[in-house]
Order: structure tokens, then sequence, then C-alpha cells
């Protein structure tokens, strides 16, 4: 891997890709100069001890922070608005927390129309409400014409983790299960199709959906569920090579387990792109103890929202933490971190 | 005020200035769309309960964001990365609370230079340090060269309420005294005198820096005190009328009173501006019984981020709700909404 020239270098679209480029990035300067307990964590989202007077071991609250800077702003299946509370939601509701507030800044270009910015903000107040989960503090800057884009939102949300739960990527161990639940690559697919004009469109939608509800009805019953995580920028292969990293294992998938859509096979085979690596907004990973597998994914499958989960690989020891594949045909390849830059500003 | 033209109307830099405008927007889309008892509170943050097991009453959290957009990025006293920290701290702050953790997301312009952006990172780091926050997640998207302008940065807080302390913008009562904690005007004038390259930037210095440790060495000490504010975009002119409508009161200002540096009155004058509307990133505005106010007076003087704070005016009877001052001529005149757009991206 390249090294990072701090002197003369340049930010590159690849820094935002989700792939390694931007891990080293946030390795090398966030995380290495913000550097704290909770932030090292690594999860998408923190949790936060609140040592409260009447509590002395204190309760335990989830944050996280999104930026959203998809383009375009509407798509088939959703918006930037609604895109915009259901990623925070998901990833408070991944380290298994219910989420209890949102908070909304919006960074928006002089001469947007307004007409759209409405259609935006009601889109988030749907998604807030369906969610049950009040937006409750703001912030709205103007920038001038083309010094943005249309409109960027950064979300952030807070919630409280159950007592007794404790997910994170760094929890799981050899012979372990790794279920998804459902089809890998809606969401980027989606856009990606509509920004090129491929004609797709008709036939696909984003996946853009809030999981919490999903997340809340299996997180206390299964207690040998080790991590959750939504698979979103990077898709399948970076969130299972991140996961594989914090863990200190390897990841053993089978290609023909995993769920992908007949029309999104057709278009990343005319794009060129591999499912694996294309975000979805309204999917999640879950990595759990291997006697308890059907059980969550029979709890998956109950609800709507994982109607088609599938256990599509098992975590395997390996010093090198690599995700390895079983494919269709029977061979085996490596699926590698991300690499360059598949699909910019896909949320 | 002209009516908003949701149908064919355009984002305006007017919309993010801090007036009439953007609090127009603000009620009609934002405020309208995502109603709810915790944004009605139409403070800088929201005071959330947070109902706990071991709490029947629960506790009491605030959460604050900001983005921000300012240029340039780097100024006197300053840069947009210890800004980003401050601004959402001392909003926590405001509503009387200790802030807890930071969540930060970024947005970078595609060839931005790392050599700033680790310069940037480095200066929120050792703000946050400073006052004892953590950054405990974050998130960063990169957009195309000329869809953003090198980097935006929002940030948001959580902080917990101390027991009985009750701050708000609708607090305030006729007989009130308004007391402000330092020099007005300082931040927005140095952003100005440097874009404009007018050769004052020798002597200006913006006041950017955290007031958590002011607020709380005398939140508990005074019973009286109703509300804090800090007067960023649209200055303390704005902010007073924020006040004096959220209460529903009138305010009467004295100008003799209100400090003011030479150096910020020169180049206020040479520019054309009020520096009563020109934002601040380090100061607070303080309402209190009347009693209490030399007390109040006492312990702000007492800090050393409160050394130059004064009592500037009443709180009185108007069903109006104007601003008013007496100028040290002995006149009298309102102090009026903040119009049109005077300091675009000052924070």
């Amino acid at each position: 891997m390249a090294r990072i020239d701090w002197q003369n270098g340049k930010v590159e679209m690849v820094h935002g890709s989700g792939g390694r480029a931007m891990q080293q990035l946030i390795r090398e300067l966030f995380a290495s100069e913000f550097k704290n307990e909770f932030l090292d964590q690594g999860n998408d989202g923190a949790i936060l001890p609140l040592h409260l007077p009447c509590s002395p071991d204190g309760a335990r609250l989830v944050m996280a922070t999104d930026a959203h800077v998809i383009a375009p702003l509407f798509f088939p299946g959703g918006d930037i608005g609604c895109l915009s509370v259901h990623g925070t939601l998901n990833d408070v509701a991944m380290n298994g927390a219910a989420p209890l507030y949102l908070a909304a800044a919006f960074v928006l270009e002089e001469g947007f129309p307004l007409a759209d910015l409405k259609r935006i903000v009601q889109s988030m107040a749907q998604a807030a409400r369906e969610a049950g989960v009040p937006i409750v503090t703001g912030d709205t800057k103007v920038v001038e014409r083309g010094k943005g884009d249309g409109v960027f939102i950064t979300t952030t949300a807070i919630g409280a983790v159950s007592e007794g739960v404790e997910l994170s990527g760094a929890n799981a161990r050899p012979g372990d299960k790794v279920l998804v639940s459902g089809s890998m690559g809606d969401h980027g697919v989606t856009i990606l199709s509509l920004r090129e004009s491929l004609g797709f469109e008709s036939e696909l939608q984003s996946d853009t959906q809030s999981l919490q509800e999903l997340v809340l009805s299996f997180v206390g019953r299964v207690p040998g569920l080790r991590c959750l995580r939504d698979p979103t920028r990077g898709g399948l292969a970076n969130t299972l090579n991140e996961i594989a990293q914090q863990s200190g294992v390897g990841v053993h998938l089978q290609e023909a387990a995993i769920p992908v859509k007949p029309v999104v096979a057709s278009a990343c085979e005319f794009l060129g792109l591999d499912p694996l690596y294309v975000a979805n907004e309204g999917k999640l990973i879950a990595i759990c103890a291997p006697e308890e597998a059907d059980t969550l994914l029979a709890l998956l499958r109950e609800h709507p929202k994982g109607r088609d989960a599938a256990i599509v690989g098992e975590i395997i020891e390996d010093p090198h933490h690599f995700v390895q594949m079983t494919t269709r045909f029977g061979g085996r390849r490596m699926v590698d971190w991300l690499n360059g830059e598949q699909l910019p500003r896909i949320c």
C-alpha cells in the first residue's frame, strides 16, 4: 500500500470510497490525532458510558454520524433525505441499540431549488416518523454557487444499548457463521445505473430502509450474536475485511449462497462491477455462534426486512485475516479490500 | 417579510446568514416538517430526556449540531478545525450542560492538500483535548473538484444537564439584566477583513474558544440565571431578537456599555458593518434576574474568558418584541433582525 504523502499529497476520490485508501487516511490521520478509547472501538458508531448519580454502572449510549453527499439526489427507492435518516439510524442499530434522537445539518448550495429542498426535507421527516425517532436539533449553512453540490446532509444519532448486549466487529471467532439479511448490491447499482443512464433504472431500486425494527426483533434472543454491520460503502467485501482485521480472523464465503437479484447481477456484469463491493443501504451482516445460526436465520426471515436472509459463510482461523470465497464453479478466490475507487458519492 | 416561493424559489446566500430569511426557512420548512417537542424548544441544541430503568425521572441530555463552512479555512486566532469543536461545544454549554462526547463528519473536496487537512485535524484534536471532550466517532466523504470547497466539517456534541439547571431563551422576564462575557464582533470582522485583504489582519484576531469552563464556573451559583446563548451568526442583535421573540418580551440595550475593541470598531466603520450584527465564536450572552446581575458579573469577570464582561441592557415589556438601544449620543434606535446577508460563510 502506497505511503500517504503528507507534504504534497492531495485528497483523491479514492479517499472516500470505503476501501483501503480511506482506511489508511482514517487510521493515519483521524484515528491517530483524535485517539481515544471510544474511537478505537472501530465500529460504525461508538458505545459511550453515561455515568449518572442514580446508576453506579451508568447507562451505555451509542453515537453515530454520517455525511451524505450522494449524487443524484433523487433515485428509484429514495432520495438523500430518507437515506440520511436510514444510514445513521442503521449505524446505531448495528450496535444493538434502539435509536432515540437525531440531529441534522445541511450545507445548501446557492441556487438550489427550494421545491427540491422541501421534497428532501419531507422525505427525511417521513423516514424519521416511520422509525419513531425525532429530529431534535439542526443547522443550516449556505455556500456560494459552485462551492457545493445542491445539498449535503450530515445526520447524527444517539441510542441506548440494552443491558447484556455486547456487539463488536472485534468479537468474531473461528467457527462462527456469517449471515446477510437480504440481497446484495441493490443500492449502489441503482445509483450507478442512474448516473450512467444505462436503462436498468426501471427494474432497479435502492434498498434504503431503516433496520432498527429488524435488529430489535432478534437482538435479545440470540446470545451468541457477535457482531452486526451494515455493508454500505465498499459493500459486503470491505465490511468483512474490516471485521476480519478487527477480530484477527479469516472469512470463508460461499458465492452460491450470497443473494444477488438477477437484475443487479446483470447490471453489475454490464458495468464491470462485482456485487460484493457494491453499497447496500438496507441490509445487515450478522456474525453469530454456529449453534445459533439457524435460529438467527429463522428470526431474520420472520421479519419482512429479512425475508431473503441467508447464511453465506463462516469465520475461519487465518493469520493473514483474508476473506476468501468458494466460487459457484467450485474454485477459490480472494475477496480483497476494495483498492481503487469503485463508486464515488454513493451515499 | 416576503413569502417563500416554494415552487420556483432558489436557495439564496441570505438563507444562511442567521437573519430573518434564515429564521423563515427554518420555521416554514425544517421546524414544520420535523415538528416535535424537542425541536420546538428553539434553543441552540435540544434538551432530551433519557429514561433509564435506574432512574424514574431519567437524566437529561443535550444534543447540538453545527455544519462549518467558513472561508478562508485558516485565520488569525484559529481555523475551521478548532472552530468546529468550539462552536458545537459552546452550543451544549449554553444549555448549562457539561459536554461529554463529540462526533465529526468531513466533506472533503478532491484535490484538497493533505497537509492542510492534517493541520485542521490536529487543530480539532487539540481543541477537543483542551476541552476534555473526546471525538468518539466520525465519517469522511469526498466530492469531486468543484463540488465542494476544501473541507466542510459537521460536529455534533452531547452533554449532560446538571440537576436543577433550566435555561432557555423562553425564560427572560421584564426587569432581567442582559450581560455579555466580553467584546463583540472579533470573529466576524477578522474573517471579513482577511477575505477582503483589508490590512487590519495584523491587529485583529478571532475570539474562537470553548466556553464550557466559563459556564460551569458560574452556572450552579446563580439561581436567577434564565438563559445563555452564544451570539454567533447574526451577532448580538439577532440573538437578542431571537430571545425577545421566544420569551415574548422586549430588550433595551445601552450602546455605551457594549464592549467593542477599538480595532474592531475601526474595521467595522471602514467596512460599513455594525459590530452588533457581527459573529462571535467565544462569547456568551447571559440573562439573569436583576438582583443577581452583579453577582453574575463578578463571577464572569473572575474567569479569564469573562474578564471583559459587562451588563449591557435589560429585558422590558414590549408586545412587539423589539430590541431597542440607547445610543452613545443619548438617542434611541431599533436593533432589528439582520435583514440581508451581512457575512456569508463566517462559521
